[in-house]
């Protein structure tokens, strides 16, 4: 039985049509992210862009992402970790019962201060699944990154990194704005110069002033600065890690984004394997199936 | 004979008259930063304010700050670390000759990127003359923040750390805005908390998304969240320095934000002496009377 995947996050919203093999018939994809959807037109927004897809009776859909947020269509309270794709079916939530289910984030304390993520823990589902990996280190770049611990098949613990959101904030809005051309494309070596900066210490504050003084005296143009400022970031990212060089890590998400993570990890001698949409749908995939299966129960 | 003392800065302008002994005979502020100055509006701006303080002829001024940069009156280049009054003092600019000179700010390398001060200078100087101590870490906390190294009465270097400005940005642009309300007093406990948790490690880029998920749990209201934020800044500074307790720590600057740097170096055991506006005057006077003393020339 084919069904409905939808990945519904702040500023977009991705569908795709999966049969029951897993393999993925169409997808869609809309700037439509629960921001820029009205109180109480969820329904409508579903609809326009998924309608035609849930004309079958007996055709279902599981969303993941932000729509299962406080802002979002319905609140799907969060799955303590550990957990797996057994554990997240168990707790969906249904929005129309028996046809439209929002699965539920992930929620993990360090030190009684809470770390949640909406939409990630799809795309771990899918990722175990496509990689055959049941430990590991499963790394989500984008906004707010996530740093996830993997262990028998479950997500034992993760850490959020506001590192996408800090670089946006200091190129468009800090002094570094004025020397920084944020739409250059990838120069590899400042950016490796950026992570070395990082990984000899001396602390982000400090170091982000660089990004300021190189410019002031001309040592770095503003293209060049754009990669040293991401690579002090994600260096800076990668030293908060105990990383392991045995460990195997995983990238999941936009080529643009895991390719900088690669090569920083790579001058760490860490070679990740690299992940995109696809496991978002595997996942969705995955907790389907567990929802479908004898015994299964969609709510 | 009296002297004018300029501190001329990116959003605001001061000025002090002072005597011979160093008494300061009047001050005066204007919210007339160079960033309010339109090109070539400088000698207007300036006459405006302390036009009738220069009336006598032989009246003279030393302006330090951001009006030395670039975007300034006139750009004075920067003097290298190690240096003292006098050798700042052998530097100065003359703007209108014989009249009206710019103190250089100090620059200084760490593996080959350069740091930047402009006005700190003036008053690191101030600082050693009021408090008499020739060693120590001098810190001045603002906007860019300084880490100041000073042995024998000269700085040896230092280092620039962003966190007022990352403070803003993070409080004022960032998913944290919605939570995080800057315009509440000073939380002493919710701050603790903030330059502990920065303390224990994990990096500004994760903890940061905790002030995030503890106004998300309702565990912190909006004014707690701001003074959490700001101690996880300031607990994050304060983890890149090498900090000696036994180390003499001069704080300067606005009371306000010398109050949150003494709370975190209390919880460190240290004591730091507290300056304020004076230590920018006695400076100023330590830097005229170098230019004014036997043998010396204003420039």
């Amino acid at each position: 039985m084919s069904f409905v995947a939808v990945d519904w996050g702040t500023s977009s919203l991705r569908g795709a049509l999966i049969d029951e093999a897993g393999h993925v018939l169409d997808e869609r994809h809309a700037p439509r992210g629960i921001l820029g959807v009205p109180a109480g037109g969820f329904p409508a927004a579903f609809d326009e862009l998924f309608g035609d897809w849930m004309a079958p009776a007996d055709r279902r859909c599981l969303i993941s992402g932000m729509a299962g947020s406080r802002q979002g269509w319905i609140e799907a309270p969060y799955c303590p970790c550990p957990a797996d794709a057994a554990a997240l079916a168990g707790r969906v939530i249904p929005v129309v019962p028996g046809r439209i289910a929002l699965v539920p984030g992930l929620m993990h304390s360090h030190d009684g201060v809470p770390d949640v993520m909406r939409g990630e823990e799809v795309q771990i589902c899918g990722a175990i699944q496509l990689t055959g990996l049941a430990d590991g280190v499963f790394v989500l770049p984008g906004t707010h990154n996530k740093w996830v611990q993997v262990q028998g098949g479950r997500v034992l613990g993760f850490r959020t990194y506001m590192t996408g959101e800090f670089y946006a904030l200091l190129a468009q809005h800090s002094i570094l704005s004025r020397t920084v051309d944020p739409a250059a494309p990838l120069d590899a070596e400042a950016f490796a110069q950026g992570v070395a900066r990082s990984a000899r210490g001396g602390g982000l504050l400090h170091n982000a002033f660089g990004a300021r003084t190189l410019g002031l005296f001309e040592r770095m143009s503003a293209a060049q600065l754009a990669s040293y400022l991401s690579g002090l970031l994600i260096g800076e990212e990668l030293r908060a890690q105990a990383m392991n060089a045995h460990a195997d890590v995983v990238l999941i998400g936009a080529p643009a984004l895991t390719a900088r993570y690669a090569l920083a990890l790579e001058g760490l001698n860490i070679h990740p394997r690299v992940l995109g949409a696809e496991a978002t749908w595997a996942g969705a995939h995955a907790l389907h199936s567990a929802l479908t299966g004898a015994n299964a129960h969609f709510p």
